[in-house]
């Protein structure tokens, strides 16, 4: 990590001295949230979307933030002040706190970190290959800190020769990770899963946006359907929309960025080019 | 916590200072194994089961446990020494280390604390309460530091008046989060499920208790099985063998502690009292 400032309850501490004490429940027990979001020339992107979902998650895990969204805005100005980086990553997180007998909640902890981050707002037309993985996550409309599966797939995706894993679970398809899953059908239907996924606030955005040309619409949908996707791309905070050109080793379209992916990532960009203003 | 030492990567520090760095894997992404144990009169019990599943779990989630099983229990005689509690806990954490992308594995940091723990080598004959919730533990066989839905479950359980939860997945019985779930059957057979649950070491040694009048079984059984169980009882390092009365309101037996239960309970302390001998 970079030498910065990062927020730690209540103060401004350098990032080399950022620690939590041992009894905190992220390191006993894996229990905690976060939410993740962008700066690009110092203005944040769908702020009120991230703290939005972040209250949810805190609410749903009973943690109480200790803040209103005023007076956490106030600490994110504060902090974008001090560490001066105007195109970063800035990430909130929310602990179960220090638990005296390691297992039950306590007064949460709250940490801010925030690191360079430098995006191109264009598509990358060279796109990702997915391996698919039977996978539900757990609480899975909630930003939590379990990333258990995730980061214990890195080598078998690795040895897949693929660069993400897509979960699917009872035959129909989830997400991924760290972003949602949207495929492009022979009807011109941009489809991304319902139930059971993190509602990703760029997928929030995709399923906002208008096209003469198709509709994108929230339903389940099953591997057969992935099977005969003409396109498919993910999206998420740092990727936007990033089209997916194979799964399993299997060819999606004609191995390249789709037309309908691209108009949608235009659409997008012209959204985030909007708010940076 | 206790003011005594905490073992952190190749150094003794006091409890009051044992942090790790806020880039830690546990921190960002709740990855990490640990193990549990206990000491009575100084010494520890079935230590070996622990080691012996402490570094399968280390193995199966690629972490580099960095030190022998010798030079382990050297540390661990180090701490026992220095802080000198006779009735203890100890547990060992390995945690995914400090990441500097927030994801990819790095060097683990190990953690090793020691807290006071005072049992009686006798039954609790008044026993507890289960309430049962639909839950599959991801990577089943390894002791990870995921209880998300363990915690999340505390205020569930305290409404349903219950002691503990019972997960079940796919009309099968499963385990409870911190210890494993047995039944007694009509045919004076002892039960306790066999896939996708925790291998505790108690269980394991309950496994392995004889007596005439009943056998010990680990195969999978379901609901309706649990529903005609005249005993039932878990299983941990600090409960050894704790009777369970009632699931879901409704009584096991005649609501006490059964007698395959409290033989069970004898023979086990019994192997206990040997090791302390």
């Amino acid at each position: 990590m970079n030498l910065n400032y990062v927020y730690i309850n209540d103060t401004f501490v350098e990032s080399a001295q950022a620690s939590l004490l041992i009894s905190d429940l992220s390191i006993q027990r894996g229990y905690g949230i976060f939410d993740f979001f962008k700066t690009i020339n110092g203005k944040p992107i769908f702020l009120e979307d991230h703290l939005e979902r972040f209250y949810h998650s805190a609410n749903k895990m009973h943690l109480d933030v200790g803040y209103t969204k005023e007076q956490l805005k106030s600490i994110l100005d504060e902090l974008l002040v001090k560490n001066n980086i105007p195109d970063a990553s800035i990430r909130i997180t929310l602990t179960g706190g220090y638990a005296t007998d390691g297992y039950t909640l306590a007064k949460p902890n709250m940490v801010i970190t925030q690191q360079p981050l430098s995006l191109k707002l264009e598509i990358d037309p060279k796109g990702i290959n997915l391996v698919t993985y039977p996978h539900q996550r757990q609480l899975s409309d909630v930003k939590t800190l379990d990333y258990l599966m995730a980061i214990w797939l890195q080598p078998f995706i690795k040895e897949q020769g693929a660069d993400d894993v897509l979960y699917h679970a009872d035959g129909l398809i989830k997400e991924c990770p760290r972003s949602n899953f949207f495929i492009v059908n022979g009807n011109n239907e941009v489809i991304t899963a319902q139930n059971h996924v993190l509602k990703g606030v760029i997928r929030k955005n995709v399923l906002q946006l208008k096209h003469p040309d198709f509709k994108v619409i929230e339903r389940d949908f099953n591997l057969q359907e992935l099977e005969n996707a003409t396109e498919a791309f993910i999206t998420s905070t740092t990727k936007h929309i990033l089209p997916v050109v194979g799964i399993n080793g299997k060819q999606i379209g004609n191995g390249k960025a789709g037309s309908v992916t691209k108009k949608l990532s235009d659409l997008l960009l012209q959204n985030i080019r909007h708010q940076i203003g």
